[in-house]
């Protein structure tokens, strides 16, 4: 008998950030993480991100790239109203579309603000790639554009999350991955044969080993990744047993901990 | 006449990390706002930062579109002694050589421990693609790889930072880029027209601007690269007068402030 989740299907994301500031080092982002958290709440196999300069050629590469690849493509940044922000440009550029000041747009912008002068730099946050959809800014009005399967957001993070809020319940969700995790007191260099070898028992269970320096309760971290609750259980279990047998080991002085 | 810095050439570099933990979200990245303050410092021009998770083609395609694109290709991510530990598997596939475990490196990492046992998952990780340069890695020992134009470094931010120390002094440095910036206290809707005649006017500095949402100081921020520091301080001044005019506007009553 098949599963409703066995005919789930996977949904994947591509993610591409646009901007100079990132690359230069002058603004740490923080948007990658909050697209994966977003992601993993969706079920969303988030499966590649770039970044690159404000440079449309480079733009429409990367978007182009990551669109043919990926159920979705989510962007952030270069939607402003000034000189440098050429991510609209460079989306309608991709699909081969005109851009153009979209009314829909100018309405939204209006309607956050009382006397809001339509400046030229704002009229250019209203232009909206061809068959391009709005996507709703609570935060200060400007839309960002859902195209085909891109949604070209903001890259102020506040107003990426309430651009996200806005398209999550638009969004197919994929099959909901588990996640368990077991925490070492014995290291990598220890773990690495035990747990390659359950790596091999369980090949539907994506199992990961992330080392902890620094951290006085355990060395490393193994996480365990499965759409099958009952088995990620049974993998835990397993793992728990070769760290408790390799800790114990190393306490009797019968094998390092390293 | 020349000067030193107009014969100097541009350093241009990729940053490519590895790791499923990224893009789940379970951790955060750190190191690609490391690498661009790397090469902020030494000149080297950041242009693309790429995510890709522990899947051997993924890097494969991505080492080779980076690598062939830029001076320099730094990673950061899945050289650990696990199963999951597939970054140096990728780096010689992709350059097309063999991954052999190499003494330099045993050497290397049995020089910073006594009674360093090399169990199995030790020994992936003296493996080195041939043609390949060692890393020196003072944290842990485990050393990176240099291949050709190809830099292969871990994913702790620790050892990471350590590895770039080690192969600073090595690198090609470009031409000194000048950075300055101006705060205003008007948005970007007002900014943007007087902002974009600026930046037609000086075709060689490079003029971004970032709003500030929520700073009680101002409102947007201009900041101004050159390599050209005369001219980047006209810009500055220029770009200044605008942001007082504007303001003086303001609060007269005669202007916009957002």
């Amino acid at each position: 008998m098949m599963t409703k989740q066995a005919q789930a299907k996977t949904v994947t994301a591509g993610m591409l950030v646009v901007g100079d500031e990132i690359l230069s080092g002058r603004t740490k982002d923080k948007n990658i993480g909050t697209i994966a958290d977003f992601c993993a709440d969706l079920s969303i196999d988030l499966s590649e991100a770039r970044i690159v300069a404000d440079e449309i050629d480079e733009i429409v590469e990367a978007l182009n790239a990551l669109r043919a690849k990926y159920d979705y493509v989510f962007t952030s940044g270069g939607i402003g109203p000034t000189h440098d922000d050429i991510t609209a440009d460079a989306v309608a550029k991709a699909f081969g579309v005109e851009l153009k000041v979209d009314q829909r747009a100018i309405d939204a912008m209006q309607a956050r603000f009382i006397d809001y002068e339509m400046t030229a730099g704002r009229l250019r946050m209203a232009r909206i790639p061809e068959g391009g959809e709005l996507i709703d800014n609570p935060v200060s009005g400007a839309p960002g554009i859902n195209i085909e399967n891109v949604y070209v957001m903001a890259g102020v993070p506040k107003i990426l999350q309430a651009m996200l809020e806005s398209i999550a319940p638009t969004l197919q969700t994929g099959v909901r991955q588990y996640s368990v995790s077991v925490n070492s007191q014995v290291g990598e260099g220890v773990l690495s044969e035990p747990l390659a070898a359950l790596q091999s028992s369980y090949q539907t269970v994506k199992i990961g080993s992330y080392p902890q320096l620094g951290s006085k309760e355990y060395m490393t971290q193994i996480v365990m990744r499965s759409s099958d609750e009952k088995i990620l259980e049974q993998v835990r279990h397993e793992a728990q047993a070769i760290v408790d047998d390799l800790f114990e080991k190393a306490k009797k002085g019968q094998g390092p901990t390293i």
